[in-house]
């Protein structure tokens, strides 16, 4: 059973702005990668295709503590902090040569897709939960 | 004094993603959009070129309640909930016809940015504080 | 019948980078925008949901003459350049003030889109070519 | 010296769009990635903090030829083309178990970048010039 991922990753030059530093919203993106390399090492895909089963976000959020500029190579570190029966919910840090750079949030909701149909919320298939658990010391925020 | 802003705004297609949905970070995108304009709305730019004032954002975060797709046209309303000598907190809310699509929180500081040197937070100027106020109905989240 | 779109728009800033210039990758986006604007002014939409024909991009480019910075305001202006039997290539001129910022070429193809099948060239629907035509100036690079 | 850069690349999630493949734009930005890559492999870094030579995109292009999906695993094969007094052209092909994805092409200009002035062509530096050579086989697209 999986319950974190570190992804080590370098900053690419479109994900900076005029500022000089990554653009805020990209953290998510860099998140959500940590998200999939997660998966991927539980043995899934998030989104395999034509399934019916989709993970919208519910809530996220970041705190940003250091500027990331160009060609950076930093860690994020993705854990699961909470699995109900519907949601998984995950802290992820990022940090640059142990600086923190920002620590974000993230709430995803099991559905299911039905072409033409609203997402309607389901419990998550215990063929996915059985793959993860909680991380051990994701109660503190490290 | 300002202290809101309604951007009117479609979907542009490489914003959704493979869901067949805008993915969840582009909101951050709206919400910085609709700042700017809140800016542009008070007779100032949030980034003058060669600028030695800065706004780098400290908490932001996003709740979702229904998606957005290709082409849907929304509206994205942002106000100031709270200013404080070097910070300003906001709060948006996207709607697509009357319904609640998602409401996000953004708090940004103030920095002084000088080549090579670390951002310093510094009082937010009076030149630039004077321009907005907080929104009468922010406390409220509507 | 349609022939021509001017799109008018301001440069947001996620859309520079650390150059403190537009993302040269951002300008097949405005050509895009332009695009689907066009096709909204000939009624129609170029990804209708649940729509089985598709207009994968077959090639594209870009010429780039002057950069473009965050709040600037320009004009993306797109032409039909040819349309044959399941083609559609465009000329896009991208302009601030009348002065040439860049030029960019796209050729769409049509294609029928059915689940878990390959994309396959089918010719164009005569509801879709009956609303378009050549822009007669389209021959000059203008 | 170095003439090629073999990057390795999983597909993200956000770099998909609504009709489930990566969004056209996307590709210049792997361009760009293999790019920087194969500047690191030279021992450089193509933007420096602070640096007053800069790297604009003169022309791009790229044609496609089959779709790339969420968590593909492809290969972008970038090649010096050809190197002038003031410019460098790369060829990019993208290739998924050796099925050609699509074939790029990008010229960049070596500029001098000056505070408020406008960007102004200069030769390129021989500290860079002579980390480079064109690629044997670059006369080919393969």
């Amino acid at each position: 059973m999986v319950f974190e991922f570190r992804l080590k990753r370098r900053v690419h030059f479109y994900e900076t702005d005029a500022a000089g530093i990554v653009h805020f919203s990209t953290f998510f993106r860099y998140m959500e990668e940590a998200e999939h390399a997660l998966w991927r090492e539980a043995g899934l895909s998030i989104a395999p295709r034509n399934s019916e089963v989709g993970w919208p976000r519910v809530s996220v959020s970041f705190e940003y503590f250091r500027p990331l500029r160009f060609e950076d190579e930093f860690e994020a570190h993705i854990r699961i902090a909470e699995i109900t029966e519907r949601r998984i919910r995950y802290i992820c840090t990022l940090n640059k040569d142990d600086v923190r750079i920002a620590t974000g949030t993230m709430t995803i909701a099991c559905v299911a897709r039905r072409p033409n149909e609203p997402m309607k919320s389901i419990p998550i298939p215990p063929e996915i939960s059985s793959r993860f658990r909680v991380a051990p010391e994701a109660g503190q925020d490290s």
